[in-house]
């Protein structure tokens, strides 16, 4: 355990957050989904998507910028696609209602392709896509935000984080659960370096004016880069189109800050999908055949200085195992915010 | 232009590559596809898919691994996704025609997802993806191949170089397409760096030892990384699934080598898909953002020594219409190959 951090139970944590969501207005059912996407980002050790999220959250639905109460309007529908409005709603709960219209589709059709619009910040886009695993569908999904990223060549944040997840179930083995941001690395872990006065590795970020710098002031300044270069330039823009764009709503730098923006929605937009894998083969087949991918990768020889390799998401797997064993190490920083948002809405603290 | 390399026209090229595929016993209507295929790749710049590859293809054509005649069959059906057998027919044909499968599917319900199997390969994956775009559609496709990239922490080949592809369609500017393997390089750059006895850049692969190396030859003998390291192969693996696994055929190191096996089917899988714009908003809305889209990206401040921001697809677009109008650069040593194979088959050579 690290300087400055507390292991917190994971019920605990999800309760207290869950009864700070109802004094802000929420419904106890939705404050619940709203805490558990929160806390199961810290149980998968995705503390960037986790309950330090709690602060912007509990603000933005105090001055009235996010709607507390869930409401979604379908828009446009076909048998296997939709565009549903989430009415500015908390981003976890109408994802995942439009993540369960996207597995209601693809029980019908096959496959499907939902859009949601005017939504909000919905954390670990692999807590949609894993939804589909348990009715043994494949899942996708995928969000814009604000422009931090800057497209190959140029240098200015035109382009979100955006990132995407997949979701794919298997058979004895773990789900294989890929969730990456479209940029080399979340702004978090710059925002991390400059409170420790490290330098960045180079090929993170540019600074305003356009030059390469491992300095994490000037590169909070400017812009993080795409991952992989032009590869991950070019899975950032499809992801913008296949967010904001198709959905019929902002994108790029018509979407509004989270953190700055308090006047009203900040027009986000998401994508969630399901394949299911019945209509493709056996589904003892299927996760047959992926667990034995699984075991091919995992007890392959292993290149220069690593002790295991692993499968997208099992490093999460692992810890979220850990977690909920030892608790959720959370750092006084984190804590102390809780603490004081729950003195300002009158919740006892249970977290010490 | 190159010393050692020739322009020859298009059109002349295409002509002489079809009849070359006739005489290996492909229908005209299908020689003239498969023609196609590798022409349009040279022209998009993308030679590693173009006519370099007519004397592998014509190869197990020859020796009776490639099934000269299109047959496919539908082996599953839902109203969004199918899975076609190809037959061990060509891959540009039963590519094609799977492509057609998904946008008919995608008419009816919005979306699709089309999986073929045991397919051979299929060139450049932007072919079929902008299928898409004439019908107002996003389109999507992936291929594996034979194992040649090192899955995030192993120092063995296991998952294909498994490129993907999304063509978007826009309305005043040229369609967003991008295709890219998984892999950092295709492994065609890395015997060219062999051939000219130079060093490649330290990321591109791996000796056998697993030791990362910038000598060609060892990497030769090695393999290939992922691109944005664990990134990158989270997307080899989630392309993996979704194509042979999915396809209810072959994957991983089961898949076998064109280059290498040559008494029957290699095993290879695809996906189609694609998402009809119109059931999302208008047709003429979408197309307005996506030139806005571009346009925001296109006139952006740039980085350091960069002099022109480029859009996924609009460098190849671009080379398209230099080689149509000028010709298409071509290696004496693929027009020798030509040459040779015309004098085998009897057709007068017209490329001089």
């Amino acid at each position: 355990m690290q300087d400055g951090t507390r292991l917190v139970n994971a019920g605990k944590l999800r309760e207290y957050c869950g009864l700070l969501f109802r004094k802000a207005g929420v419904p106890k059912d939705e404050a619940d989904i709203n805490a558990d996407n929160l806390v199961e980002a810290d149980l998968a050790g995705v503390e960037s998507h986790g309950v330090t999220r709690m602060g912007i959250y509990l603000k933005r639905l105090r001055v009235g910028a996010t709607n507390p109460v869930m409401e979604v309007k379908t828009v446009a529908d076909a048998p296997g696609t939709a565009v549903i409005d989430a009415c500015n709603s908390m981003g976890a709960v109408s994802s995942r209602h439009a993540m369960q219209v996207a597995i209601e589709k693809a029980k019908n059709v096959g496959v499907s392709f939902v859009s949601l619009r005017n939504s909000n910040h919905n954390g670990m886009a692999a807590y949609y896509t894993k939804m589909a695993l348990e009715h043994n569908m494949i899942g996708f999904s995928a969000t814009n935000s604000a422009s931090r990223t800057a497209p190959w060549g140029s240098r200015v944040a035109l382009l979100g984080t955006n990132p995407f997840s997949w979701a794919i179930p298997a058979g004895k083995e773990l789900p294989i659960v890929a969730d990456m941001a479209s940029c080399v690395v979340a702004r978090g872990k710059i925002q991390l370096a400059q409170k420790k006065n490290v330098p960045i590795p180079p090929g993170w970020a540019l600074t305003k004016d356009g030059d390469e710098t491992t300095d994490p002031t000037a590169a909070l300044s400017g812009c993080v880069l795409p991952f992989g270069g032009p590869k991950g330039s070019g899975i950032a823009t499809i992801v913008e189109v296949l967010t904001g764009i198709l959905a019929g709503s902002a994108f790029s730098t018509h979407i509004r800050d989270m953190y700055a923006d308090f006047d009203g929605p900040i027009y986000v937009s998401q994508y969630f999908g399901a394949i299911d894998v019945a209509v493709f083969e056996p589904v003892a087949e299927f996760k047959a055949k992926v667990d034995e991918l699984i075991t091919i990768i995992k007890t392959s020889p292993k290149a220069k200085g690593v002790n295991e390799v692993f499968l997208p998401g099992e490093i999460e797997a692992r810890t979220r195992r850990e977690r909920l064993d030892k608790g959720i190490p959370l750092s006084t920083l984190t804590l102390d915010e809780l603490r004081r948002e729950g003195e300002a809405y009158g919740v006892p603290y249970t977290l010490a």
